[in-house]
């Protein structure tokens, strides 16, 4: 009963930010998303007759008890449904750094929900995947897929999963992470998440969602880069918006973030195909067409005096056992 | 025919952004303010039977003419409410510097409705005052009184209108504003507030506005600094949530801005009585208590690598003729 599998972090092209219901997971609006190749957690999960205890892994160290805690819930889900009560072993690894903005608990918990159904025998389907994924971690949902994928807010755990909109050979999208802070963001998403409602502005954000996921999703099917970094940009700004006003308020952005993101609008003025987006992190993903890539890596790299580490992500597969 | 007067710029502490009637500025919510002492335009305005030219000379230097025009229509309308067709020539010296966020045309229009209605003999008091200046700069409304001061959106020319909630004496509020950018800001306020309504943001802003004024109202005449630093905080970062989300999008902050925005919750974390506000400029305005103003002096000058100059103000009096 060991199983292992790959899975990608996935960049939010339209954001998602708060829960329509926090313990299901539920968000409040839908989103759109990258599947970012080049980047992956590959997770193994052993479950061990007679042992009662699940043990976490990461990069080859024990996981602390909260992370602990949050893996073994969505095994006891997926463990209910294969009526196995055994307990596993989960051992991750990624090839990027983790909790710095690099949904990095959307490609653990996609791996760990395929590796799992795998390893318990579960035969289920990308849909069904995306769901169990979901009550893991939000983003999670939509690293199932790969290419370019919608999450569908639904308001039941039915409901609320996603699907692809084109696959990942659909239009050639790089994304260049430019790396500010590699460490551990402030306050993880899962937080985050609960407190989007207490922003005055996040009810008129959630309502104006099916407007950008609509200009999103053309600007996709149309490979319409110009269209795409308009909404991506808004959107982006728009999350943390509601953010930096919410009770007590998050400001994920440093001087630097704020610095590349002004570089980013120049360059695109200057016709770059470029364009930013920003995750809970001070991170900053520049998305750009491959004829862009050099003018865009010029740009990060040597703005004003400050060097910066760039990881380079494409459009990846699903999630997979392996 | 000859009038001087004195009037001191504003900072807002509930700002107002978007106009519900852009000629009249109407403004679409209401604001608070404190009017800033130390920082003053000095405005002189003389008649001259024969001349049906206006002349606007601003520190010594002729104006361009889209300042020149506005100025003239403002004095149009004091003029046929005086019955008076003569030219004007209007000297403004201001010891602070224009159009980087620091509220040079409040200052101005304030000075120059208090001069005009004296040099035109109209005997106008207070509230007609900031009504009639309101037309001339939505900002300058509150200019015309000292202290602590509100204005009321109103929803017509009469009903538009500022009162004082405190005299200057009442509460000893220090405001260190850092200078990162000197240079005149990319979009004026006039421009900046025609482009509010396009945030999807701006309607939820304005419904929460009368939350956040009475909140600061409220801390203003208990002089409770803390609940008066988490209202501006958050009103001031709305007002920028705005900003940054409209159509085209405003981006006032630097690298810098947020770098001081972040060093001054930290200083407030450790006790000292300081918070920030921003307006229209990247410059950041920190406003504090007399004892942490040595405190917060030294946050902000001595503040990584950089050297910031830094203006200060303290709670001023009202528009008057001298």
């Amino acid at each position: 009963m060991r199983s292992e599998a790959i899975a990608h972090p996935n960049i939010a092209l339209i954001k998602y930010w708060g829960n329509r219901d926090n313990d299901l997971r539920i968000p409040a609006n839908g989103s759109i998303s990258l599947t970012l190749g080049g980047l992956e957690n590959r997770m193994s999960v052993r479950f061990e007759e007679g042992s009662n205890a699940d043990a976490l892994i990461i990069n080859g160290e024990a996981s602390g008890p909260d992370m602990l805690g949050r893996a073994s819930r969505h095994l006891d889900f997926m463990r209910r449904e294969a009526g196995v009560e055994a307990g596993a072993r989960m051992e991750s690894v990624t090839n990027f750094p983790l909790g710095a903005g690099i949904a990095s608990s959307a490609a653990a918990y996609a791996a760990l929900t395929v590796a799992a159904a795998s390893a318990l025998g579960l035969e289920l389907d990308q849909q069904t995947l995306s769901r169990i994924a979901r009550r893991g971690s939000g983003s999670a949902t939509r690293s199932i897929y790969g290419g370019f994928v919608e999450m569908m807010a639904g308001d039941t755990d039915q409901s609320s999963y996603a699907q692809q909109i084109a696959p990942a050979d659909h239009w050639q999208i790089l994304d260049l992470i430019v790396l500010l802070d590699e460490n551990v963001k402030h306050t993880g998403s899962t937080a985050g998440h609960a407190l989007a409602a207490s922003s005055p502005l996040q009810e008129a954000r959630v309502a104006d969602a099916p407007r950008r996921l609509q200009a999103c999703r053309k600007a996709i099917l149309d490979r319409d880069f110009e269209s795409l970094a308009h909404i991506v940009e808004r959107d982006c700004d728009m999350m943390h918006a509601i953010m930096m006003t919410s009770e007590p308020p998050l400001h994920f952005w440093s001087g630097d973030t704020l610095q590349i993101m002004a570089a980013v609008r120049d360059l695109r003025a200057q016709g770059a195909a470029v364009c930013y987006t920003i995750d809970a992190g001070p991170n900053v993903h520049c998305l750009c067409l491959p004829e862009s890539e050099n003018d865009a890596l010029r740009a990060l790299t040597e703005n004003g005096k400050r060097t910066w580490k760039v990881l380079r992500a494409h459009p990846g597969p699903a999630a997979r056992v392996v």
